[in-house]
């Protein structure tokens, strides 16, 4: 297993790639990916040929071609498919990002304690009860979730999760999730980005 | 100025008290900070001293004073009033999210290059036109801007909020950003953590 900067790194240049992509960019050096992403030249094609890619950096990378090897590497199996839990403002929005085509990622189906907020499709995903959850993860053998629902639910929410087979779990609730050591956990709290960038702002 | 991981870990504390505050909890150890964080308690008394609290650890820390200090140490001035570019759904949940006190910031007012989203006041938010950015950014000493407008228009806004005088700006739109080495942009690229999450989670 890859460690955690890796992943983020090679998340990155297969961000860039994409971008590069929709720009009709065909090549790209390593030492052009690493200036984009602040770290040297070596680490970037150190991290390409972990992930297999045989591309001769002399003459640059292939745009398309790199970025479909990534993509294989993220994808393998249907590991590509998450659900979300809590269709409120944040929800909907995550809904509509991913609609959008901003990443290869599907949202597969919502869910909410709330049953006056489920039944219903919003930008083609279905939103379904909570008490369906169980049974469509292990259905579709779901691995990863997306927590958006208030702080005082997170934790229920994500012990219901784990209990149910998830091993993945990107956090929005403002709050700090309990998990068993083989759950993954991301916490993307918006208030903390926004600490930072007003601590730097201010300097 | 402190390292980046140090503010990070600071925010990370602020928001525990800030949980710990709400459920009424009085007093916390170093160690149990600690190991809320994954990292060490020496390293957490040494980033409080940083930021010149003087408890005794022995003892535990009081929550309340404690956050009041780290409130302090973030907030001096008006640092924390920032504003938001871009009235899609994704403004409209953080607008939405800030409102409902998830966090010590407030968002002054939200900009939209399209005059219909704005003239409006979203969740205490006033929507004002593009054009008027510059003077509100001056008028109120603004330093720190959220962009979340689609991924063609970001560099475009982020030139415009730098010339105005922006000096943090937190990043949601899928692309990295062309700015001065002055100015500190935060990326928060969402695809990129479910991209980490699903790596983990299929391992």
């Amino acid at each position: 297993m890859k460690h955690h900067k890796t992943i983020e790194r090679l998340s990155l240049y297969r961000r860039l790639l994409q971008n590069l992509e929709n720009d009709q960019v065909e090549n790209v050096y390593s030492h052009h990916l690493a200036g984009m992403c602040n770290v040297t030249a070596a680490i970037v094609r150190k991290d390409l040929m972990g992930v297999g890619y045989l591309g001769n950096p002399r003459h640059g990378y292939q745009v398309n071609s790199l970025l479909k090897c990534i993509n294989v590497y993220f994808e393998g199996n249907e590991a590509n498919n998450v659900i979300l839990v809590g269709i409120g403002n944040l929800g909907r929005a995550l809904m509509s990002y991913f609609s959008k085509g901003n990443s290869s990622t599907t949202i597969l189906s919502a869910f909410d304690l709330d049953d006056s907020k489920v039944n219903r499709v919003i930008c083609n995903v279905k939103c379904l009860p909570y008490d369906e959850m169980k049974t469509f993860i292990n259905s579709n053998k779901i691995k990863t979730a997306i927590i958006c629902v208030p702080k005082v639910q997170a934790q229920k929410v994500a012990d219901n999760l784990v209990n149910y087979g998830i091993k993945g779990i990107l956090n929005f609730a403002p709050t700090r999730l309990l998990v068993p050591d083989s759950v993954f956990v991301e916490n993307a709290d918006i208030s903390m980005f926004l600490d930072k960038v007003i601590y730097f702002a201010s300097k």
